[in-house]
């Protein structure tokens, strides 16, 4: 039997990062999310500081090598575009990532990258933005920039990123098998759905 | 304290209207599928048949309509564009749904009709191909276009007819609470996960 995979995309501020720790927690699964970046900052070269800035918000400057990563072939030496070697790096470590036990992954299109490994469950987490504004400000504090702001940006380099490297729309229902809106379900009750589709 | 309201939004073949009709009767709610082209057929005067064909499938072919309906004014006089008549109607009746009790609605843009209802849980259903394509030809039996042409094209008439009545991406995940993949959670989780958030 294999082991079972939870990925956990989220917009920025929904809370989706709590949300998957606490699954973590509850189910005693693997959790990677610092630990991935750990991961690819061994296997890079780069910083965990460098890897977690052009992690899931930089945008790639070579498609040759977005097709190359789609076709499974996987290498990436002559390539240039910090984001796509930095993306293939985090896409074969990440496709070996159920063989350690099972896991729950945060973003780094891990839904796509393991889209066809059966044992999973993918999981978009959203909230609307008055939820998201006022949990960023809590949690991080005010900055220059309005709350909102920082939220659509983060979002929307988010989404290109996306695009880039999977060819689809990020918070499309149909790339996940299940959406919450934490904002309006709460948190709680978020971590109880995922936490029963689990154990289903 | 106001009725709770459900709606679902679903693709074709998905089991959404099961699914709408097993949580309707669960809860004990008001179910409004077949109830709901009954009453636009009487407000309107068209037959039954002519709303269901209508209905949620047939662009419009007013934006000037589009615009009154959003504003709120609801009038429908004068107007040409069948499906601009239709839509306005049933605006008009799921607007006032939630007084007759608590209640699910089966499609019909109503999530976006009652986006603004607070005691809401809007929700969408979805599946992969080869369970919608099993799923209508068990139903609906074997015809002359294949099952997944069928699909295909029945969901992009949603998909345009939902763009042109709210301006949104039909089956993005913001605009519902909850979004479940039938196909990979099965039928019988998606009604348990509606109950479940509807009785908190």
């Amino acid at each position: 039997m294999s082991n079972k995979v939870i990925t956990i995309s989220r917009e920025f501020g929904s809370g989706g990062r709590t949300i998957a720790r606490e699954v973590a927690d509850r189910l005693g699964y693997n959790f990677y999310d610092k630990a991935l970046v750990e991961r690819i900052a061994a296997e890079s070269g780069y910083s965990k500081d460098f890897v977690e800035r052009r992690g899931e918000d930089a945008t790639s400057t070579s498609s040759f090598l977005f097709n190359l990563s789609r076709s499974g072939s996987g290498g990436y030496d002559g390539i240039s575009g910090t984001s796509d070697k930095l993306y293939v790096i985090s896409h074969n470590i990440i496709k070996k990532l159920p063989e350690e036990g099972p896991c729950v992954i945060v973003g780094r299109c891990s839904d796509y990258i393991l889209k066809d490994y059966e044992d999973s469950l993918h999981v978009f987490i959203y909230a609307d933005m008055k939820f998201k504004a006022d949990r960023i400000v809590k949690l991080y504090g005010e900055m220059d920039d309005a709350p909102e702001k920082r939220l659509d940006e983060k979002d929307k380099k988010r989404k290109v990123y996306y695009k880039n490297f999977t060819g689809r729309i990020w918070g499309m229902s149909e790339n996940y098998d299940v959406c919450l809106n934490s904002g309006k379900l709460g948190i709680d009750s978020c971590v109880d759905i995922i936490v029963e589709l689990a154990q289903r």
